[in-house]
């Protein structure tokens, strides 16, 4: 289009490309049937907006991967990249609010279509393969599918795509390396892990010591109290440890790398140091991802369970078990759910060294010169 | 398509069109400069849904519409309207919800793209201007658009259709015309409208007099007791007169028949009648999108007012300032929400003869037989 | 109170008791720390708006159970059940909403009061357990805590209210007892059972010869249409054989009676005949209380897990896999979810005897003489 | 309490104060009637939700006025200050959707113990008039109520506490004067009013010179187009300009200050920055809070249209009106919404000195050393 035509008017009606998008409503048992059963329009129209949502939260995840592939990240992009996860966190609500208005589809009268459909099925979309893929889930984290692989359901163009999504890393990668990236780990003669691991046992000793010595708790509350203490005792020692965690990364039960994760636990027991605010809003916001898309798959699962019960989906499985299952198994950023475990309160925590206090916060103060 | 192939498969994929529907965003921006600004693909996808949306609500209140057409409503399908009205709810209430996330486009985002849309507008919504004319709003209620119709952006196909959305009556002529053949406003010797006047008398001398004599209200307070009461007493006086309430509808106070307006009373105060719970049912529905359209609109001006601040919007008028002004004006069922003012305490009531009492209930008692 | 006082005054501050109700707020951090936890407050506060939200869904369900209890459940008070059911799950949804305020409690903030808080925990919430039970959640039903009654933690008095909630039947026990008085089961030479078992095989025999004539599905195909058909050709026999079901029950795996399930099922393919709108309106309205207490559970087992990961919670069990194991495992109503299975395409339906059709329907035909 | 206390256990029922909480639903009608109106206890728990939020919301608020009463912010408290503010804002959120619950209260249920009431009215919620004025709304800016002061139905305690809530400054005059200590306005050789000045003009020629020339605009498009850069153009001028701007605080047309007013828009500009994330939430949080309380006043609005029409309220005024004028009227940031009306894009945004950029940033790059 000519720079000329910069100043051209366009009408509402041609600009969203109505006539497109509002003819694409083709109601199969309308192929089939004297009349298409009337709620078919909204079964439609419900898995439209899915496929239009997903594809902007993909806009996002997109471009937010892009900044983070970048050598140095622009520390302009930091808190733009936390505003395009908060819209995608946004989008997430919406989309399991719209689950009430599926819900307005009773059993009944969605069996006025549903044979039609075969074998169409949710596990059809691409766009939601493409998001989950582009945060970071990999083919071996993923419930299989009848036995097969979920690219099953797929065409060559379409697995291509998935293949291609994390050409250049998935978010949880790239928010790995960058975590691994922080540099305040070790800082001249300041060691957080040393200085970190002294004051947990110091914690530890204390709080032991005061629930021996109370005389006001019964014998049996003592033990509570102190399997509690024992339970915490024998996980921070093991996420402490480098060859333990490493071990459990081997093994699959935690996925985030050692360096990462003492990165992400400094971030979190920091986070009102100026340079830390944003990237702690950043570590938030994959966790609310992470958690909307899990609520959405568990909602989604009651829902199917209430529109046709224990009967196999038009996918040919059994749409509730499925859905049910990968609701908390295909959740991606658990290690930093996990880094809760190892925090302990403010009042116990290493004070930094004045310098290092200095360089978390900014070059010029905003508020020096009252 | 032939009913053999009634067994083909479809993929989720073309039983959505999603080729067509995923290839419907074009930024305009990237049109005319090196790169698409990037919040333009959610502006346009904020619109394509919402636009979905309005397509859904077009065909469950054209649905609605068509079963009051019949002479007769099928009794069959007085429930049925009530759900796909609660449907029209439920999508009303998303897309209020939706606006948190519009509101992730930040003022100086939409900047990036804003001058490309002149002079796109959300007034040019062929489908929102015909849900308002579906349920009832008439060219004569609407506000004017800088001193023009609210036609003058559609070309002569779009204002065809407007023009035929009521050949067969709006919503609320039909749900005039139904409230009006209620059967129950006279029967036998009992007449509604007198019983009531008669009941409204006798709780306004009582109460009048217990104010009057009660030593625990101070002057003042008695005064302000007698208001209350007094309001009421000449609003109660205004509605149960015909010669009034006609004049009222004729000088545009309000729109609803003398008859359908104590049809609707009638349905309000004896709701628990099984032959009225789904009528009654009914009328809370339409208030629910009468309000939540109002909402809609309410909370969308205080968007654009974020977004545009006092700026002329896109379409060339004060955005802000027309959506807030038709927030109000163009509620359709306001009659209806002003039932609420005629009602009196159930205890006043005046009681229904036993043989009213039992035709309002079911030939056959569910719970007959026990 | 004197009957002359009915006309005094009464200040909102006094009507709301609110010196009682805003002087309840007492952290315990500030009772050992110079100074209190500041996020202790919302703490605190969060859990008593659910327990004032909890009392009002107990006096609702309490109310329901009255009317139910009734030998005849009076007309009249159907809808009014349905009404207040609904008010419950609009309650749930709002307490479902509320996580979203607990989730600006971050998990280090927590850290500064959680050590107070020992041993108190949710599970010590009397009336959150009277829901459950009230509803019709027997103690076989629920998972044990710790190996022991979920009622270990309550006092004596709170023990007997939990064993006197359910002296006159759980709602659960109460639909069920109504659901198998339903009259329409059989009407003089109509066998509902007998028709809908000659319906659904001659749905299943049709379906079956057409999968296996047509020659555009391929033989893989076939065969997934045929299981999908297999499947619920088991699903349908062994629901609809009286025997199968009382297996079932006596094995655990369903609950609801054998006739109060086909009264259930009746209800739902036959909805739209007026005298079953209600009746429909009800059991949707108890899957759907159900489905939010499900959704309420799983949220707050996610947020646990993001609040203290994987440690003990104050009350001395993991918290989030408890609550996530009760999120589905709690749910009462599961037979009516079920019903979904059962359900064959309308147009499969055996039609109604003329006479059965009109008892369906009132008495007096809202629409007759117009 | 003794230190050595703190082990000691508490049971959740006595930790949130439950048999106070519990007991304080006093239903006014029970007292009068036979038998308490059933709904009264919804009214109650309703409004006493409200009020238990009212106080963590005042909590809230007043924490962030103490941090920002500090002369020099702690700038380790400005992130926090957005997290609480944050916090507000999903409270109101939880709030506005209680309204859907108010809803269930029918109009004709509420008669049944509406008398009784009398004058208690939601005008007598000091917390809420509390948080109001905390956020800054003042006496002259209140509607006054049938023409007396709001504070008319408060006692002298009450009026007290309203006129010490503002002692410190509300939250409005100290975001003011934080805003007023910008250190960046005037930096070394840069003068951001004169730089942005100028950024503005050269815009506004440059798109007149292109509308004037381009053959593409009918001239009534042309005029459109013109007309709505011109409004922006007076508007620009308007603003920019220290006197107009003093002439309009004067009038009341506006309230922040001058140099406040070009920090914030200095803020929105380059909210990219490092330096000016958080500012920038922070505005953002502000600006969200006053939408949310204008929303709550606008569907509250609503809500009593429907339940009690036109009638005047327990309270002795209008409710519907007085809700509905106070919902735009009390907003308190409406300056900074109006920031965009200023903003211009980013590509015609002046550059900034490459000292001033860098000052911008942190001391110690977080992504550095890569």
């Amino acid at each position: 289009m000519k720079k000329s035509e910069k100043y051209s008017s366009i009408h509402y009606h041609k600009y969203l490309e109505l006539d497109k998008l509002l003819s694409a409503q083709i109601p199969r048992s309308g192929q089939f049937e004297e009349k298409a059963a009337h709620d078919e329009t909204l079964f439609i129209i419900m898995h439209q907006v899915y496929e239009l949502w997903f594809k902007q939260i993909i806009h996002e995840l997109d471009s937010v991967c892009n900044m983070f592939r970048e050598k140095a990240v622009n520390e302009e992009n930091m808190n733009m990249s936390v505003l395009r996860l908060k819209r995608v966190s946004e989008i997430l609500e919406l989309v399991i609010k719209q689950i009430f208005v599926m819900e307005t589809l009773t059993p009944l009268d969605f069996m006025d279509f549903r044979n039609y459909l075969f074998p169409a099925s949710g596990f059809q979309s691409l766009q939601f393969r493409v998001i989950e893929s582009v945060l970071g889930l990999r083919e071996e984290d993923r419930l299989t599918y009848n036995g097969h692989s979920y690219k099953i359901v797929f065409n060559e163009e379409q697995k291509k795509r998935l293949d291609d999504v994390n050409a250049g890393g998935s978010l949880f990668e790239l928010i790995e390396d960058w975590l691994e990236r922080t540099p305040f780990l070790k800082f001249e003669n300041f060691n957080f892990l040393e200085a970190y691991k002294e004051a947990i046992q110091k914690m530890l000793d204390r709080e032991k010591a005061a629930i021996e010595a109370t005389d006001i708790l019964s014998p049996k509350m003592k033990e509570l109290r102190l399997k509690m203490l024992g339970t915490n005792d024998s996980y921070f020692k093991r996420v402490l440890s480098k060859e333990e965690h490493e071990r459990l990364v081997a093994e699959g039960t935690c996925r985030l790398s050692y360096k990462a994760t003492l990165a992400a636990l400094l971030i979190n027991l920091y986070r009102e140091k100026p340079i830390l605010n944003v990237p702690y809003n950043l570590l938030m916001e994959l966790m609310n991802i992470d958690e909307l898309l899990t609520s959405w798959r568990y909602r989604h699962a009651q829902m199917v369970m209430r529109m046709i019960g224990n009967k196999v989906g038009t996918g040919g499985s059994s749409g509730h078990d499925y859905l049910a299952m990968t609701a908390e198994k295909h959740k991606v950023f658990k290690d930093l759910h996990n880094i809760s475990s190892l925090l302990i309160p403010r009042s116990d925590l290493p004070d930094l060294p004045k310098e290092l206090n200095e360089e978390l916060g900014f070059y010029y103060t905003f508020n020096k010169n009252n």
